[in-house]
């Protein structure tokens, strides 16, 4: 009987984290993954568009006939959610509310950190989602544009330029005594050793990605809608641009080497938002 | 009698400063700019993505009749001068040309440093370029993926950050003794200072930009095609994302205030991409 895969996209290859985590929680499912490596970032980038994008992503792995969809991009979880919520006929789970679930339960009171792209913390959306938990707990958001281009370039929690923009960025957090860091970027978490040597080893670090493969398992758990235990589930990895940058700078975030990636051509994720749109 | 505009366009914002040094040599042109803010930077993309795009952004320009087309940015300068000649019907000039025979004409024989995007350095271009003027010249190229979002962020020359990323990308070549560095991307001359008080005062740093200029300069001089003398140009943005954004970051670049600035619908300028290339 055929498998019904989770879908999961993200502006380009920062999505690959959750990947791993959905991999490690539930290694029985098929994934089929689209990276938008051709517009690729999102987080510079305004509402209309950014939903815009999002919403040509999502439908162009409905072909795959998936059971459920994930927005790995925070940008996009933080920007469209309640387009995506609206226009798709599968669940839909984003990394914005299981990553502020995570942050509150840790908290105990104290003011939670939340860390992002430019969009993510101007659009507010971690805020309000941790506030509609915890009306009183104090949010603190930073952004921080500098740590997805130094993942990107392979730096890593040793190099001097990560360890002085960490401490730039989050002076004022760690003086504002936070209890919660909230990685709110898919690239985050392979900076993670930095951010806790900065902030001490007390401070708790929430992935995004790692909450959202909890959040995904018991959705499909509620709806009875896992897969058996004796099969092995696979991956496939479709890009609109550079395979082979994917490939080479992915395999980080996923943790091993990445086997299947397609390229995908302008006109089928365009034109098949085309064609969804006629159906409404 | 109407006047045909100077035609400028880039992967975002980076261009303003290719325009303000258009507008300080030839203050009597038109000219209308289209930054790609919906898909920039192109800098991390393959060189048939940039092309197409480079394509697109070119033809949307064509509907003002320009006299001359200037691709302002340098990725798209580097992978995609040979379609954009090939597929204009206006004259196009690039910035990577200009940038290479000022610094062979600098160079003396001695090393030549080119810095730009990921996909700059790795096209080449620069390198063919230089080569191309003088064979013997010694030519080093280097990425520096940090500096555009350095720039972006408002970061200057005085910055920390700033000050170590200079440090980290150009000590080799000031190992290497050149004598002479382009600044191979539209945002690099906002960090002039930084560079030249690390490499010290005798190393020539060349703005592929301002080069550009006076190679426009020339290019209407010979086909006196030169405005008059007697009025003031004028100059039009038009961007496919965030003008707010590209507004507030951009009049850094421009060093003036922007005034007009329309946002484009995605089908406007892919659209006129599609009803070109049926006349062809």
């Amino acid at each position: 009987m055929a498998v019904n895969p989770i879908a999961v996209f993200d502006s380009g290859l920062g999505g690959l984290s959750v990947v791993r985590e959905l991999r490690r929680l539930l290694p029985t499912e098929d994934l089929v993954y689209f990276g938008d490596t051709a517009r690729v970032p999102y987080g510079i980038k305004s509402r209309r568009t950014v939903a815009k994008f999002a919403l040509e992503d999502a439908r162009f792995l409905l072909q795959f006939d998936p059971k459920l969809m994930v927005a790995a991009c925070n940008t996009a979880s933080a920007l469209a959610m309640d387009e995506l919520d609206e226009k798709l006929s599968v669940p839909v789970v984003g990394v914005v509310k299981p990553g502020a679930r995570a942050a509150v339960q840790l908290a105990e009171g104290a003011p939670v950190a939340v860390i992002g792209t430019e969009a993510t913390v101007s659009s507010g959306a971690y805020t309000a989602a941790i506030r509609s938990l915890a009306a009183q707990v104090e949010v603190i958001a930073q952004a921080c544009p500098l740590f997805v281009p130094l993942v990107e370039e392979g730096r890593g929690s040793d190099d001097p330029i990560v360890k002085l923009a960490v401490e730039t960025y989050l002076s004022p957090l760690r003086e504002a005594g936070v209890h919660v860091i909230v990685l709110g970027c898919t690239h985050y978490p392979l900076l993670r050793e930095a951010i806790a040597a900065y902030l001490g080893r007390e401070v708790h670090i929430v992935e995004s990605g790692r909450e959202t493969a909890q959040a995904v398992c018991e959705v499909l758990q509620r709806a009875e809608n896992l897969c058996e235990q004796d099969r092995t589930g696979s991956l496939q990895c479709y890009v609109s641009d550079n395979p082979t940058r994917f490939r080479r700078i992915g395999s980080r975030f996923l943790d091993q080497e990445i086997e299947h990636v397609e390229l995908v051509e302008p006109e089928q994720y365009i034109a098949s938002a085309v064609s969804d749109r006629k159906k409404e």
